[in-house]
Formats: C-alpha cells, structure tokens, sequence
C-alpha cells in the first residue's frame, strides 16, 4: 500500500510493517484528487438548486451569490462549528465542577489554589471549596446560556484591557456563546447572510468567544479538577505503551470526563481485578488531546498514566501495535479510521459523550452523578477485552519509537514559576537577542500538503535554528516530541543564543504546553508578557503558526489569534482563495483592524522567513 | 440569455422583455454541470485534509470516514441549521410578543382569543392581557434555552399523544432546543460522530423541535400579535403592485418583525408624507412567506397590503417591474439574486435582522422596545428613494399578471369554522370517497428539476384530478396561486367528485395555508382529523411532498413529517443517495420506526401513483 510521509520515521517504519492493517497514511493516496472549487471555498452545496461553484464563466450561484458570499459563508460556518465545539468542552468541564461542588462525583478538587484565583477573578465571595466550585461553574454557564443580545460577562474579567477596549471599538465583544454560534450557523444558511464583512467580523467575534471560554477557561476549570501543571520529564512515544498491563487508550478533549476513572484505575480492589487476570494494573495511554492534557498533569497522575503515545494520526498506529484493549472516546479528534483497526485488533470503543459516538462502539453516557457506574462500566469491558484478547493478538510495540526525556507541564503558571515568579527573566533574554523572539507552533497534524506532522517539525527547527523559541500546544506537540524536539537535547538543533540558554536552563528550544486547548494558555503567556512590558498584544515578538491546521476547530483558534492582533501562519489555505476580498481582508486589512494577520504560505523556509521579518520588527518597534 | 421556465408563463414573457436583467432564471444554464459528489452527499469539506469524495475506488475520506458517516453527518448538519433558521424565528416571535406585554413597541395585539388558547395549554392562569403575553413568550423562550439534557416542556403540551408516546420510546423527545441544534453542529464536526444511525435519529429529534417550536408555536404567536387568518378572496401576483404608491417589498419570515411598520404605514401623518411627494400613501407589498403571512392575515391589514406578488425566485422579477422603491429584508429567502436587480433599479435595502444581512444594505437592528425608530428609517428612507428613483426609473408592470379571487387565509382554526366549527364534514365527504384523500404539497420554489414551481404545479394538478385535496403552505403556494390553482375556477381542473366538493363549497381544490411556517398549521390539522377520527397520524389518509424543497429549512420541516409519521416525497434528493445505509432507513426502514416515509421520485404521475396508492391503502386500512 501506498503511504503518505511522515516526520515521524521510527512510526513509518511500523507502519511499513502492518501490511494487512489500513490506516489514514494510505489513504492519502486514494484521495488525492482534490476538487479546486472545494480547496477554494467556492463549492456551494446549501441547497437543492446546487451544488454551485463559482468559474470565470459563472461567476453567481443560481441564487445570485458571488464569490464573495460563498466564501465568507463556508468560513465563518467552519468557525461556528469549531466554536461550538470548543464550547461544548468548556460546558462539559464547567458541569462537571459543579457537580463536584455539589458532591456528586466523589472526586476531590486538585487546584483549590486555581479555584480561588479563578474566584477572585470572577468576584465571587466564598470560603466554602464546594460552593465556590458551583459559583465559579455557574459564572461560567451563565455566559455561555445567554442570549445572544445579552454580552458574556467574563470576557471583561479575563480578557487583555487593551484587547477589550478594542473589540468594544469594533463591535465584536461576543453575547451569550452559545447563541453565537446558533447564529452564525442561521446566518450562513440559504439565503440569508450575503455580506462578507459582516460575516468575518463575525468570525473574528466567535473568536473571542472560543479563546475566552473554550480555552482559556476550560484550561483553567480543568487544573481546578485534574491539578495544575507541572514541569516534569516524561516518557513519550509507543514506548509508553507496557503489554505487562490492561491498557486503555483514551480520546478526546475533555480530560474531566475521566476525572473519576483515573482516580478508580488504581483502587486496589480494581487493580485487584487486573491481577487477577494476569495483568500488574491498569494503564491509560494518552493519544490527541487528553492524552496531552494527562500528560500535562503527568505529576499528579504517575501511577495511572503511562504517558503519551501520539496526536491524532498515530491513534490507528498505537492500535495497530496490539497493546491496547480498549478505546474510550469523550470527544474528537476520535478518527473513523480507528474502527476498522480497532475491530482488526479486537478492541473494543466504548463513548461516553454522544457528541462523539462511534459507529459500532458502545455508548454511556457519563456525567459525574452517573460516574461510578460509568466508571465501572469501562473497567468491566477492559478487563473482558483483555481476557479475550490478548491470547488471539500479536503485540508488537516499538519500544525503541519516544524518548524518555521529553519536558512536559509547561503552561502559564509553570513557567512563570519556573522563570522565579516573573517574566524578567524571559523578557530580559528576549531583550538582550538571546531569544530573538517567541512562536507559537500550534494546531493540528494534518497529512496532506507535506506529510504527517512534516510542516510542523520543518518549521519548528528553521525557527530554533534562528534563536526564536518555539511554544506549541496542540497534536503539533504530539509530533514535535516524538521527534525529540521538546527534549533537552534538541538544544543542539537551536541557533547559538538559544542553545546556550536551553543548555543553560536544562530545557529544550521548543516547550510543550500541551493539548489544543492550551493554545489559550500560551495566549495568557502573550497576554501577561504585554503586560509586564505595557504594550498591547500586536507590538509583541510573537508570532502563531498553525502549520497543519486541520479541522474547524482550527480555525476558530486561528480567528481568536487573529482578534488578539496575532499574526496566524497556515500551510494549507482554510479554503478562501477563492474570493480576493476575503483574501485581503484576511492577509492585508485586518492588520488595520485588529492588528492580526492571516499569513499563507506553503514553503517552510519562506514561511519562516515571514515570521522572522515579523518579530524583527517588532523587535525594532520595541527598541531593542 | 438563457432561462428555465417556469410554470407560471407570464412570469417568463414579462421576465423575457428584460434582457438586460440577470436574474436566477437566467443563471441556472451557467451552473446546470453539477458536482456528482455534492449531490449524492459523499463529499466532505470538513477538513483540510480534503475535500475528500466517496468513489468505488476510495470508498473512505482520508480519516476512515466511509459514505454512510460523510452523508449522514451531511444530512444532519443540514437539517440542524435548517432548523436553527425556524427556531431563530421563533425565539425573535416570542421576544416581540413579550416586549409588546412589557409595554413595547405600541402594538395592540389582535388575537386575544390565541392567547388565551396558548395560555390555557402552558397552565397559565392570569387575567391580565400583558402579563399574559409576557408568560407565554417566557415559556416559550425557558424551553429554547434549556440545556440539552433537561427535555423542552410544552412539547407534550403540544404534541399529540400518540406521537409523544412513539417520540418517548424511540428516545427523540427534545432537551433544550438552541442546545440540540448547537450539539448536533458538534457532532458534525471532523472526527465526532460517525454513526448514521445515532445521526438519523438525531435529524429526527430535530424535526419534532421544528415542528413544535419553529412551525407550530412561531403561527400561533404571530396570530396572537397579528390577528388570526380569516379566509377571503385576495389579489395575487404582479398585478398587485400599484405604481400610484411608495412601494415597500418585504423578505423574510418574521411577520412580528413588521408588526409596527405595517400600522404606522396608515398614520395619517404618515401618509400625508407620501401624498406630499405625490403619492397615494404606502403600500406593502408580499413577497416570500412573509408575503403569504400578510396574505394569511390580510382580512387585518386591508388597507396597508396591495397583496401577495411572488415566491422567493419571483422577487427579482418583482423588482425589475420597477414598482418597488424599497425592500426591507428580515431573514431568508431574500435571494443574493436581488443585489444585482435592485442596483439596477435603484431600490434601497434595509436588513433589520443581522442574521439577513445583505451586501451592500443598510442595517437597522430591529426590536420592540425601538420599534418607533426602525419604522421611522424605513418611512424616511422609502420617501427618499421615491423621490429620487421614480423620475429615472421606467415602471412596467404586467397587470395581467396574478389573479384577483384567490382564496386564503386558511389555516387550522379558519378552516374548521369555515366546516361549522367541527371536521365532521370533512372527514365525512373523505368517507364517502368524494374526497380521496389529502396531500399537502408544500415548501420551496427550486429552479433547478423542471424549473421555477413546475413540479409543484404538475403534481398538484395530478393530484386534484385524482380527487386528492392539495393544502399548500411554503413557496409551493406562491407558485400555485400565481398560475390560478387557488382560485374557485381550478374547480374545474380537479376530478368529478373533488370538483363537486369544490362548487358546492365555493372553494378551490388547493387550499392556501400560506408560508412554509403554516406547514405546522397543516400538520395540525392532520393532528386535529388523527384525534377526531381516534386514530395515529401515520393512518390517515394523507401524504406530505415538498416536491421543490430548496434550503435546509425544507429538509427540517421534513424531518418533523417523518417524526410524525407522514410519507414526504421530495422530486429532488436531499443529498443522500451516495449511502445506500442512509437511503434504506429514511425510504425503507423508517415507516416501521416512526411511521414516517422519505419517497423520492422526479416523475410527476409516478409520484402522483405512490401518494395515491398509500391514500388508497390508509382508507383500506380505515375500512372506508
């Protein structure tokens, strides 16, 4: 079979050895044909007169829509739904603490200290930790059921002043979130929203929305349950994965879901079970985002949590190794590819949040009043698939895919506390050359365009290689620690002022925040950083790349980045080419607006180039 | 240029002496290549790793995504912005209708009887009239906004029980309805749900929100704030377009949006205005189903509403005759189409509503409590446009255009009244046989299929000539109206029996409930016949078909037929032939779940045969 590229070549390796087992990387191939008018956001499929596509010779659907409109609609309903997908977690995360706070659970709070800042913030007056939990929780659900006339209130509470100040100027501080999304999905529909600017303010808008809530706030609701990163080293890679023990693999976003099964994992009557079939215990093994966010919080979870495996595109792979024998999903990014290679390898998916119900697998649905049962639910099916499984499946785990070293628990907190408590430090080192400035390398793994995760580590070494210190958050950290970027010993691969300071301080040239969400952790660093220096947001030597963007939740990211006055890179265009109005409000006038900027460029040297340019020059604004 | 046609002839000779405008008629020749993929539903742009399509040879996307989890994610997706559309309708209905109990808006609302009725099914006890008001809307607006998990409370209020019960088994009773459509956007979205079933069961659950919040409760408000429907004669087509007035068109679908206008266009003061710039006072004039409202409840409007012109793909035409100086658009259909008409001819467009906002309009956002002053701009700027446009612009309206004794105003209450208070008379001449059945042929005008309205008509008159009663409600009756069907002399076009109904009734055998929102009054009226005879609504004698469905909307307003238990034929694939699973359950399976029936056939009198044979069947089955 034919298979596409990977940055990752100890996975290829594998991979080139499962000949009978299908996965994403040999599909590539067989999709190959992209259709132009798709790629260029001008296909139309709204209604039964469509499909439509806008061509020199037809430049109007049926319906009378240009170019223009069919662009802008396509975006800002991708941003929408990758909004509403963010907020579904952060709704999740904020239920979930309440009914903590309401002793439902029988989980205990890890970060009173988060909670008390996040209380603080809120203006929220309570010694008691449960109702303080509920009232935090509270706050936070009232924003999101407001309606949409009616403007969220904490935006102002966690937001940049000068960021706020400047959505209030351009009208696009955000109503109740989720009637935001509602209605933008309204808008974007036949016959209704035709004007473009009015659609990407919207966009921008719902960027704000995603940022504040769907990352920032679920990053922090999560640390209040699940505890506060931690900088620690840690294992990565199949390497993770122990065959001495009944392994689950979880996927998803929202890491408070299996609050309540990490804690049971390592009940001895449980483990108890698993000895008794001949295994030591239990493992979860991380994979997309949960397994970023367990291993973000890796200190407070040593005996549970294996370490983790891979970003969404190394899931079928970790399946294909054996060892896993069972699948939770709680949210995206689950494949569809991971049913064919699940049933192959016997293991059995079970979902605990519909949004995210597999075809073929088992659903429970879990909140935390039911999450004992659910609980053990999923402990019964693990030990069933273990006992059936493992005398009738091959393992066969590449223990030599990872490393052991990878520095991991790097957020806002962390490295503020590990920098001594103040970003002088940093500032200090970016003021003196030594880090010519910061990138965010962030997002998705994607397998078109170069290959899987191929963009991403390309770009990450021309950036270390030019002394800018690279931040990532996202499946893109799942490969760049793979690869051994987020390892000490890439320091090597760093230009000289950025090695002798990563030899320095023990660290590696790229820093690793974590799961998607933590995008928003890593956009408080921007904030707090404007904020020790008293600039806003855009005069910042910061740039974001999401090199390998791949799904809408994506791009709504890119849109918050884009509100906060960043430049966004992407390889892969989100589909607007099609209108050079879209195009140049995006790439050219929205600097003038909110200061960001939407670079596309599919060069990676070029790329990097772009991005240097930028943070020279505002190295230059900045006088140093 | 080219044009399709139309089954409305003098639309196309009118249309034909404009060759210098370019209407959707015009474009269907430019975009009649149409994408396979798209239109069997196996394409998917959710990522960038596409598009991917569905072919023989790659018979899954990049991620594993197979034909049945890229049509049934494209089905539901669809169907859940459609029914964002109604929905957002619904909550902007009960929002004026509270602003107006609350003292806003200076609207006297004029069906006191609905609101009691309203209010006696919610459990409401209160005398008082505004407060009344205030808590109808408020159960309302409760129900929208609850969360998924807590089930919506009037929908067994409203429901028949019969259904409720079957709705309750099959697990589709509806939690919160803005959080449903929110989630269903989710579960959409890349790497979420992939399991068809989980997603058809999903677009059901959909259609009971639609139907009982979007459809049935949005009529039921307006009646309360603007009168309820008495049947009358009225004038339809172009003909209701008189030069000697400022001429104000309206888009949309939010009658109550227009409440105030359309009682300040008769102030003295205000028509005075109009006198002194050398017109007769102003005139609305309807245009899509915001027209058919007006037209609905004209009998309280005489004065202000010239009549209904045209269906959504008539509105440019509308605007070419040049008698237009005004359009105020407050939600779809106002096609992007009118952009280019209205330029031409020097017509305003003002959008009170954000969700509709055009290119290139002015954007006044509308609600009660500033109701004075939207009405005011759109007074100022129809005066302005008369006084600048009429001089320059040639006015050609074909007069013999429409007809002047079409019969409307039919809706559930006007047409049990109009039977003496009691749906004996009919159920008796169906028992009889002189009466064979009843199919509501309703929805949209496509242009694509046969052509502006032709299917509708072609059918319509097959099945009156089977003695099949036709109800309409959508864009279907714009077009069946326009072309004389809802006229008393149509009589003559329908079989012996029917015609002898018709003339001793002095009826036409296809009875005009008015805009696509009046599909929930003629699904209460299917409800009221089920309850009246003692039977479920899957054993009447009567079909659904919205033989042109355009938008989402259509194919929401479908799923709630389905819900209920109707067969619904459609000539036109909503997108879902690429997955034989996905095609099975909704043609196949589904009349053993819900009762309900997709049917989807292109050929008028083979359709005509399969909605005929199953009235044949259910009078078989009633032992009539």
């Amino acid at each position: 079979m034919s298979m596409c590229k990977s940055a990752d070549c100890k996975l290829c390796d594998f991979l080139a050895t499962k000949e009978d087992v299908e996965t994403s990387f040999n599909r590539v191939e067989s999709q190959k044909s992209k259709c132009k008018f798709g790629k260029q956001g001008v296909c139309c499929k709204l209604c039964s007169n469509g499909p439509c596509k806008i061509t020199p010779k037809s430049p109007r659907g049926v319906c009378g829509a240009d170019a223009d409109t069919i662009v802008s609609r396509n975006f800002l309903r991708a941003i929408a739904a990758g909004s509403a997908c963010y907020l579904h977690v952060v709704e999740t995360t904020a239920r979930n603490l309440k009914s903590i706070g309401e002793g439902y659970g029988n989980v205990k709070i890890k970060s009173p200290e988060t909670l008390d800042k996040l209380a603080k913030l809120f203006d929220i007056v309570e010694t008691d930790v449960n109702q303080k939990s509920i009232k935090v929780a509270d706050a936070v659900l009232k924003d999101l059921y407001k309606p949409r006339f009616e403007k969220m209130e904490l935006v102002k509470k966690l937001a940049y002043p000068p960021r706020y100040k400047k959505w209030e100027e351009l009208n696009i501080l955000p109503g109740g979130a989720k009637s935001e999304v509602f209605d933008a999905i309204v808008k974007t529909s036949t016959n209704l929203n035709s004007d473009p600017i009015d659609m990407l303010f919207n966009a921008l808008s719902l960027g704000v929305t995603t940022g504040i809530y769907g990352l920032m706030l679920t990053n922090l609701l999560n640390d209040v349950i699940l505890g506060a990163p931690k900088i620690r080293q840690a294992k990565v890679g199949f390497r993770v994965i122990d065959e001495d023990y009944i392994n689950i693999m979880i996927t998803g976003h929202q890491h408070s879901d299996i609050a309540h099964l990490q804690d049971k994992l390592i009940d001895e009557d449980v483990k108890k079970k698993a000895i008794e079939l001949g295994a030591k215990g239990f493992r979860l093994v991380g994979c997309t985002c949960v397994g970023q966010d367990l291993q973000l919080r890796g200190e407070h979870y040593k005996e549970v949590f294996s370490g983790h495996a891979g970003n969404n595109y190394t899931s079928e792979a970790v399946i294909a190794t054996g060892g896993i024998d069972l699948i939770v999903s709680e949210f995206n990014c689950t494949i569809p590819g991971l049913e064919i290679v699940a049933e192959q390898f016997k293991v059995k998916t079970i979902c605990i949040d519909d949004v995210a119900k597999k075809k073929d697998a088992e659903y429970i649905k879990f909140d935390m009043a039911n999450a004992e049962s659910v609980s053990d639910k999923i402990i019964d099916a693990a030990l069933e698939s273990y006992a059936n499984r493992r005398n009738v499946i091959t393992i066969d785990i590449p223990k030599d895919h990872g490393h052991d070293d990878v520095v991991t628990g790097v957020s806002e907190g962390s490295l503020k506390e590990f920098l001594g408590g103040d970003w002088k430090p940093l500032v200090d080192l970016i003021a003196q050359g030594k880090i010519k400035g910061i990138a965010g390398v962030v997002g998705c793994s994607s397998l078109t365009g170069k290959g899987h995760d191929m963009f991403t580590v390309e770009l990450t070494k021309e950036l270390i290689k030019r002394n800018i210190l690279v931040l990532s958050a996202g499946c893109s950290s799942g490969g760049l620690e793979n690869v051994g970027l987020m390892s000490p010993g890439a320091a090597d691969l760093a230009g000289d002022s950025l090695k002798e300071v990563c030899k320095s301080l023990g660290i590696p040239p790229v820093l690793n925040f974590g799961p998607c969400l933590a995008i928003g952790r890593l956009e408080m660093v921007a904030t707090e950083l404007a904020e020790y220096l008293g600039i806003d947001i855009p005069d910042l030597p910061l740039v974001l790349s999401a090199p390998q963007w791949l799904e809408e939740q994506a791009l709504a990211d890119a849109a918050f980045g884009l509100s906060l006055g960043l430049p966004v890179h992407v390889a892969i265009s989100p589909f607007i080419d099609g209108s050079e109005f879209v195009t140049k409000v995006l790439q050219e006038d929205l600097v003038n607006i909110t200061g960001g900027k939407l670079i596309v460029e599919d060069d990676v040297v070029k790329a990097a180039d772009i991005l240097e340019k930028i943070i020279e020059d505002r190295r230059i604004g900045l006088h140093i």
